[in-house]
């Protein structure tokens, strides 16, 4: 992959400088065609020390404007980010629409790194590269630009580079570390580009040891990906990038969300016994019990640093709020946090649909509880339209690997369904227009989305039969009976934490 | 101060149940105003151990607006919030404009207990004590509502809670430890809150001893604090808070900008000598020298964990963007970030106007430079009365107190003014419009700007004068020619920076 940029390609002088001023003029242009048509562009940064990637770097940013690009570079972890998943770092960096991200330094780094110094094993370098891979493409899936720079330098180009740079104060402490595995480094990252260059997140392996042709070959790969991107947008209906965050339901794509909901007659809500219930005496024995277990075992949890992630949806009146207040009471407030759910924030819009969720993640050892949550996009979004078929249809398997990222390092993540009956549902609206402090709760469109419950029906029964996982488990619970619902919470969630603690 | 709240009041159920419904309506439908009639609402929760804060907390979240609220604790720092000033971590938590933060634990909790347990002296404490009043008070100069509770316990009934707590497994692992130093914590505290109780933030002291006593008297409070200041902002002209954020010029308030500025003459800017410039050779040789020079110490810098902060100011074209190129030129991509300050998002908009600064804060040991800054207080928003007299005569005192933060624990805080003459601005505004990929960089608000060079004038004075301080220097940089400009800054850096390493 890397001798066909071993041809001692240069630029003179000369046609670096007649060249460079139609490049800049051209990169300003698309970078100001890229506000108004939005997707991110996010370009990775690689390659062999002192091969000229900080050079690189500053170039760009001198060529692009300023108040449209941002860089981004990876080095050491703060604990903040170690308590977290791996990615957490990177999602902080990733660009908003319209916007230029430049990473110097990226999820190929540390694997890269690791695997050359044989503190990687064959086999989870091969799974990291398969996770890099999922991740690159659900990023360009959702519109992201996504350029992958390569600067490569042979061995003796980079012996001379180093002694250059040490001579102007210019070199990483670690390069002449790497420098001595050479040839690994080389077998090692010609493989990684390999199975993760692909069409949607390509490779452009360019040859570094001269600066006029490494600088202007990048700027041109940038500003053709950039055009190419602005002439297919152009080209192509606004509904896919737009839809990711339009709140105008796209009538057209909503119907086949309905359509593929009414072939379906039973579900899995089918299975709950929505007959179950308490008496008060049995409830308040329960509850007080199950609390105290869970005021335990959430002490417990902070001190083996463990996270717990719990997602609360369920039908409009369901209970999911006072059903999370009986959690939280147990806990001591310095132990969990709860997020409500609700239209995101301006810089929200501006990214991947899972970034919100992704900045709110909790430190090692916490309880963070979702008040609905990612699960909008194939529910609310599925059944109004705002994501398109192909959209929500790909949420799945992107929600699984989410949740399978924020499991990974021994947290738990699980995620409750409170189902009630459609006559349940009906007498709490009418109880809530009668109660002065709960008619804030009801508005019309609870009344509107009370109408397509046969869709929202089909919609959670394939939410929970394709995101159960073991790691990321769904629990339906009984909630025609609020304390009923409330004990089978606590007592799932005290299962759960004394199975892992 | 504490006595008064010894006095046995308790309510009893029946009262509790009467008049709960009423107060949770009340608060209710404050909240929903607060909205509309936008300003944050910052609840302080402190007192005693086992005195019921975390209820409380659970209380005020029940008979809130989940959607409105959220619940900041306060606990162990991470290393990302120890590599910043300490206030780092509570403006993250602070609410946004039309919320209710709710904040358990607080700036008290540090300085309170390191104080109780010796480990702070007198002097060093009050000095916490009068940051605190600042802090609150520049907040509350902003339009935040800040209510502080104190729940207070007499020593018997701590113990009996302390007790009670403990066979629910909801006592806190320090709880015990504190408790036998009671009577210098309430000494500690009683100073405390007198010194830091003020008009614009009050302390009230709420009898904690009775569960329903505590909570339906801090319900109260909070609802009378939130009408009481619906009331006023109803009466009082939006321009106030408005102005904070507001883009439409307040015409009303610009012209005292403008007068108090015609009065004066000469301005600092008449020290600097715009005649000096450098040939091409001696500028070739002094940038590489600086400029290596400085990569050395960015190195240096990183291993002392010292931070630098770096503010760039001037006229437009004064080169502010070339020169931080041949700053960040020097450093490893990896040691530094530029933060282009351009116009704040929803999110930034509604918090305090120096929030979307501290958000960019580096961590120990890195560069961070600010192209443009928050002296865009004091200098568009003041000439274009995006900011009243009175916010912006404010905000140079509010200023220095932000960079007395950044600079303090041994960073480097430094402000570069690059100053150029009326002539000189004409002559690059016009060669601008002449290179292609320069033309983006002039518009028509530079050509307004322009007819506003004395107003400046009298605002950079200002400006400079208040704000140049020892922590936190401006250098006024001579920029006609560009060339002496870079270097002047380069080397004024790499002396800050031996100074200090």
């Amino acid at each position: 992959m890397f001798t066909q940029a071993e041809l001692g390609r240069s630029l003179s002088p000369a046609r670096y400088d007649a060249l460079i001023p139609k490049l800049r003029t051209d990169l300003l242009n698309a970078h100001f065609q890229l506000r108004h048509c939005k997707f991110p562009v996010i370009v990775i940064v690689s390659g062999a020390d002192g091969a000229g990637k900080g050079e690189l770097v500053h170039r760009l940013n001198e060529w692009l404007d300023p108040r449209g690009v941002g860089t981004h570079a990876f080095w050491d972890t703060s604990d903040e980010e170690k308590e977290r998943p791996p990615y957490w770092r990177f999602w902080r960096a990733l660009p908003a629409r319209g916007r230029i991200g430049i990473l110097f330094g990226s999820w190929y780094t540390e694997p890269i790194i690791r695997r050359v110094g044989h503190k990687l094993k064959r086999k989870p370098f091969e799974e990291e590269l398969r996770q890099i891979v999922a991740f690159e493409h659900m990023l360009a899936a959702e519109g992201a630009l996504i350029l992958k720079l390569w600067l490569h330098l042979p061995k003796a180009a980079q012996k001379a580079r180093l002694c250059k740079l040490e001579r102007s104060n210019r070199i990483g402490p670690d390069d002449w570390k790497h420098f001595k595995h050479y040839d690994r480094f080389i077998k090692v990252c010609d493989h990684a580009l390999r199975v993760t260059g692909r069409p949607d997140a390509p490779w452009h392996v360019i040859e570094a040891t001269d600066r006029r042709h490494r600088e202007h070959t990048a700027g041109r790969l940038l500003l053709d990906a950039i055009t190419a991107r602005l002439k297919a947008a152009a080209n192509a209906t606004p509904a896919q990038p737009a839809a990711a965050t339009a709140p105008q339901p796209a009538a057209a794509t909503a119907a086949p969300a309905v359509k593929s909901t009414v072939r379906r007659k039973r579900t899995v809500l089918d299975q709950v016994d929505l007959t179950q219930k308490l008496t008060n005496r049995e409830y308040e024995r329960q509850l007080k019990a199950a609390q105290s277990q869970l005021a335990k075992l959430a002490w417990a949890a902070r001190e083996a640093k463990v996270s717990t992630m719990l997602v609360f949806e369920g039908w409009d009146a369901g209970g999911k709020g006072s059903a999370i207040r009986r959690v939280t009471q147990a806990m001591d407030p310095r132990l969990y946090r709860v997020v409500g759910i609700a239209a995101p924030t301006e810089e929200e819009r501006a990214q991947h649909y899972l970034w919100r969720f992704w900045r709110h993640l909790p430190r090692a050892g916490n309880v963070l509880i979702f008040d609905r949550s990612w699960y909008g996009r194939v529910l609310v979004e599925r059944v109004e339209g705002f994501a398109t078929p192909e959209q929500w249809s790909r949420a799945y398997a992107e929600i699984n690997d989410f949740e399978a990222q924020l499991a990974a390092p021994g947290n738990i993540v699980h995620k409750f369904w409170i189902h009630i009956s459609p006559e349940e549902q009906l007498r709490r609206f009418k109880e809530r227009q009668t109660v002065a402090y709960k008619q804030y709760k009801i508005t019309d469109e609870d009344w509107r989305n009370r109408e397509k419950w046969p869709v929202y029906l089909a919609a959670v029964n394939d939410m929970v039969t394709r995101c159960h996982t073991p790691a990321a488990p769904w629990t339906l619970v009984s909630g025609n009976d609020k304390k009923y619902a409330r004990v089978q919470i606590l007592r799932t969630l005290v299962e759960r934490l004394e199975a892992v603690l």
